[in-house]
């Protein structure tokens, strides 16, 4: 435990030392990002990863969840592949609530096999690497992280919260009527009261600023009341459909890594120079694990 | 205890009940804030009422906080009655974080008298009439409402979240930097990060869905590149300057109305058709007390 000794004495033979020497920067979370190893991060599988183009040209890409939402997300696989979305439209912004899209008519057929699953809402906890988040939450019993997920859970079972940015499955009132062929996203405070009521099946990765920007429906539910209010979808693929050299890639960090731990302690405890008193707490949809665009080379 | 004998026996008298009478619509959160009395509500005072008009002709209205805030507030009141935001402009839109707005070139003069008050982030919790949540939260020992307000608090002191909606004093690195006269609002997961670092004064009552829905800047910061992309400011006005036919009026529901009781139960046990699963629990930022227009008369 002498070990600081010898930098001492080198210290001491400095011809000029600053009194007080600068405080060295107080990490950041984009810090702690910018800092992660190669190791740190995973790859989206590019047949997990849907990538919907809207009719204006703008891009949204989608993480998918097969370990949460199996039945549902192979549906959604199924839809992609059979190019299902092409021409369909984002019909419904409810302020501080969803925005959904699908097809306005509710009328399109659907490729055989689509069967909705009934309920799919949560998974069995056992066999998950959960990896609790050490606060708080007001809904659930625990909240924490699995396999790149930001992940919610009870004694026996875990889902995916509803946080910005996650991505369901909308459904009429009966319990067994959502396919995955209507989808929304969560672009306000986290909606958790729909928790185990709707099956989610993924997070959008870039775009949410589009998506969360669009003006809000003025019909019940944000439903827009003119057709010509909807936001036209070009086309939804995979990742994995696309030409090699067209296919966008992204990476979320592996919530085992190192980097992920010193993330969430710097983001529960903000230290940089704004910060005046560190909340010493975060939770769950404030903790959505980093993700990247995979660096070329 | 046999108070409902008589009832049975009416009951038996009838001539063809049915053999399963439906079951009666359960509540809702709206079906609870439309039967609420007209003591459940209280008037927002017109001299505590922001009037944002927009150079597009949208309208922001935004409640003050004189009980949280009373050194801002009255920096803001006071910017508001020289006039000082007309011709400014919304400068910054970051996704899921904060809309801002003030002067651009951050070279207006402020009005005599302006001076940043130092931190005012909190105030003691002695002295308020706090009803508390009864659901955990993941960042404060307790939350709950006072006087039309969400509210979180420590054992001493007490503080307006940063909820969605909430508006708060931008500031520099320094605590004595904000003076009110740029403001932001909170248009994503709450930043209840920033809770005791700002200070927060206030409440956008409506217009949300403008504010949230605007272009997000590219810059850092989610600040404007291009000021051709700044949305302009028309006018800012107390409610109470504007001639009395022309006035906005709005309520916001009494947190200690037996209404407000019954609309957090319902909004933390939902039970219409739609619900499989009640969450038994809400959180601080998904209980901000109903706010209405005044009923005409």
């Amino acid at each position: 435990m002498i070990s600081w000794l010898p930098s001492i004495l080198a210290l001491a033979l400095q011809p000029s030392v600053p009194a007080t020497p600068p405080r060295p920067a107080a990490a950041t979370p984009g810090s702690v990002v910018a800092a992660a190893p190669a190791s740190a991060w995973a790859d989206v599988p590019a047949d997990r990863l849907l990538v919907m183009d809207l009719a204006d040209g703008r891009r949204v890409t989608i993480a998918l969840s097969p370990d949460f939402a199996a039945a549902h997300v192979a549906n959604i696989v199924a839809l992609a592949r059979a190019h299902w979305w092409d021409g369909t439209s984002i019909n419904r912004v409810q302020d501080n609530y969803v925005t959904q899209w699908g097809d306005a008519t509710e009328a399109k057929p659907l490729p055989p096999g689509i069967v909705a699953p009934s309920r799919n809402y949560d998974r069995p906890a056992a066999g998950l690497a959960f990896r609790a988040l050490p606060y708080r939450d007001s809904y659930a019993a625990a909240v924490g992280h699995v396999g790149g997920w930001a992940v919610a859970r009870s004694r026996d079972r875990a889902w995916l919260p509803h946080c910005y940015g996650m991505v369901g499955v909308g459904r009429n009132l009966a319990p067994d009527t959502g396919t995955g062929a209507e989808l929304y996203v969560a672009i306000g405070h986290a909606p958790r009261q729909l928790d185990r009521n709707i099956a989610v099946v993924g997070r959008v990765l870039s775009g949410m600023e589009t998506l969360a920007a669009l003006p809000r429906g003025t019909g019940d539910l944000g439903f827009y009341t003119d057709p010509a209010q909807r936001t036209g979808i070009a086309t939804v693929r995979l990742a994995s459909e696309l030409p090699p050299g067209k296919r966008p890639a992204w990476q979320i960090m592996k919530t085992d890594a190192p980097a992920f731990t010193a993330w969430i302690r710097v983001r529960a405890n903000r230290m940089d120079d704004f910060y005046e008193r560190p909340a010493a707490a975060l939770d769950i949809c404030n903790s959505l694990p980093p993700v990247r665009a995979r660096p070329a080379g």
